[in-house]
């Protein structure tokens, strides 16, 4: 056997037995009581101030190691911790600590003709596996939110992050052991080998019931073309705003500036302006002129051309584009029709938004644009789970299964019937 | 090329035009308002009772050729259709008709402290695979189903049904026609040839987001094995009936025979009774005995085998098996811990029971136990939609994403965020 099989072989074994201790984790998590888990999370948030030497002393290693293989300066920030940065996972920690807990909540009860009496509760997903780059506190994040509802995880995160990672992944197993909780309820994947990766895709021998990337399109990517189980996530964030016939100018403003530049490199971020052709005359020139005045690359149609001579021409492939970055594409449409079927055509299924006075318009578009998030009149970045009140989201999905939209507390967890009776048999 | 390399690609390229168009219709569908579905399942009702002649006739070849290639006599029995068959597909299309719309249900709606008003709105899924064997009036059923969740559904009967499944599925096309909607919402696949299974479940480009697999064990093992899109399904239904400390003997014997013997199989089956010690002396007897005189094949642990020289010895294979007949598996457990153990090492996640007087005891078992449906003091047998009250249900999942137990007309939703703004951005 050659030696690359043999070290396959390996790995394979290192994580078989990863997923079988988060499985037998994830059993006696199920049953914890939210004081146990809340006070992991918060004895996990002490650790990280007790501990915050040995964190920032193994950073400063995984640092030296990124700036000797000469990465970019991005990744460096990315990669940095600080006491600061401490005190945010740890403030992070404890803010999970005080959201409710999502497992035992009956969603539906109903009592049968016959007198049975239904329940619908929730309970914990099982095992969740993480797979990240080169950000540490997603150790601290993902592991938490995990860790809440009631799942046992998997942590992978980037190799260039492991020492760092580990320290973290140390002050929660730390905190769960505090609480009387299974350390194994929060493992980090214990080799840098980049086949671990593939061993949780395949799915750990049924030791995984879902897997979250953490990261940018090519992970998500190779998570989505590779993983045996399923994935929540997002690819693209291509959003859009739509400058619809009854909009009020200074509010498509407002809220296009903001939807656009407020940070472009988030998946809430919009990418295409439509802008309806009823209101190009009045509209489409504030509307751009604000865009490049601000700095962002605009690429326009014909019509959007005309408007100012630095507008590019956008392609068909601009159309489809998540630039992440100050550039926006801009196009005239017909009505309501032709910004739905633009949608339809280019979108990603992740956030779009209208910008109209006129309530028709609007239930239109909420109606019918097939994503997971529609805003009337705010901006796309309001795509997140903070802001919709979930206290904290692990991502953002655009699958249709299970989870959609911002993933927090419920969505990772699932539910089964409890059914009580008093001797009923079936006829 | 070689003949088979090229029939694959032919395949691919008809199944791949069943996707495209299947995606297409689903669009227009997902939009349909109620009155619409309903009036294409009154009108397919109506089109089953008025071509009931070519039904049966297409039948008859069917079962011809099944005759011919000599198939059981159980085979040809599920796929014979007769004109109270067919009245019984009619009258589950008129009961679907009657459900209600699941599809634009806000099933949440909060208002965040900048104002924001967010809605959680059911949408259909988009397009659903059903692959069956050769039972001709799942094609109605399951047809039904997905229609008035607002899906395009792509049916895969068996290729012995054939003939009778494309009568059926006409019915419901020309339902679709007569109420103005896509004809392409309900497709049966058009070809034979079993290829098309692998192109439905390598999902079509993306134009399948979930299957359905019904039908024996067989086929669910092979499309959980080789989907590459969700799967809603239960491959084993190994479910146990725990005769407590705390039961009651009559209300004991009258749950077990019920939960065994009334259907044996159906998915909900018993298949393992679990008697606490604590009563096997006063319990075991009767409860073994009623099994045994009413036909029942019991198995047993060394202590059941004491009860009746007819009880044979239990191997670790029956703890496992999933019977679908007269045959039941007899243990007796130290205590609830033993039996939540046993359920643990050797259930399949699907529907078990617990009879007892003590709450505190039926407390812990549906809160224990990690199946979809957990009952206490009534039969197994209840596992199914129509006793949820569902009023349909296209099978039982035991997966824990997204559908979990009867999977109903709301199961066959997805949804998304709604929000309502005055112009809010975000800081």
């Amino acid at each position: 056997m050659s030696a690359a099989a043999e070290r396959l072989i390996e790995i394979d074994a290192i994580m078989l037995e990863v997923g079988r201790s988060a499985r037998a984790a994830a059993k006696t998590l199920a049953l914890a009581a939210r004081p146990a888990k809340d006070e992991a999370l918060k004895a996990a948030a002490r650790r990280l101030f007790a501990t915050e030497r040995q964190i920032l002393t193994a950073n400063e290693a995984d640092l030296a190691a990124a700036r000797a293989s000469g990465v970019a300066a991005s990744f460096l920030d990315r990669l940095t911790l600080t006491p600061a940065r401490i005190k945010g996972m740890a403030d992070g920690l404890e803010a999970v600590a005080a959201l409710p807990d999502p497992v035992g909540e009956t969603t539906a009860a109903w009592t049968r003709p016959n007198g049975l009496a239904i329940e619908r509760v929730r309970t914990p997903l099982g095992v969740i596996g993480v797979i990240y780059e080169s950000r540490p506190n997603v150790t601290a994040d993902a592991g938490a939110l995990c860790l809440k509802a009631g799942n046992a995880a998997i942590l992978r995160g980037g190799t260039d992050s492991f020492r760092s990672s580990a320290t973290i992944q140390s002050a929660l197993a730390f905190g769960l052991a505090e609480a009387g909780l299974p350390e194994d309820a929060v493992q980090l994947v214990p080799t840098r080998d980049r086949a671990a990766v593939g061993s949780m895709l395949a799915g750990l021998d049924g030791n995984i019931d879902v897997i979250v990337p953490r990261g940018g399109k090519g992970l998500v990517a190779r998570v989505q073309a590779e993983a045996r189980v399923p994935v929540f996530a997002h690819l693209d964030g291509n959003n859009h705003v739509f400058v619809a016939a009854g909009a009020d100018l200074a509010m498509a403003r407002s809220i296009l500036m903001n939807a656009k530049m407020r940070r472009t490199g988030v998946c809430g971020a919009a990418e295409t302006l439509l802008v309806d052709r009823a209101v190009a005359a009045s509209h489409l020139s504030a509307l751009v002129t604000d865009l490049l005045d601000a700095g962002c690359v605009v690429r326009g149609d014909a019509e959007t051309r005309l408007v100012d001579p630095r507008v590019t021409p956008a392609t068909d492939e601009d159309w489809r584009t998540e630039f992440l970055d100050a550039i926006i594409a801009v196009r005239v449409v017909d009505g309501l029709e032709g910004a739905l079927a633009h949608i339809d055509a280019y979108g990603s299924h992740h956030t779009d938004a209208i910008v109209t006075a006129d309530e028709a318009e609007a239930a239109r578009f909420l109606a019918e644009v097939d994503s997971a998030i529609v805003l009337h009149n705010a901006s796309t970045q309001f795509a997140d789970g903070g802001e919709f009140g979930f206290g904290a989201e692990i991502g953002i999905a655009t699958g249709r299964l299970h989870a959609r939209g911002p993933v927090g507390l419920e969505q990772l967890t699932t539910f089964n019937y409890r059914v009580r009776g008093t001797g009923q048999t079936r006829p």
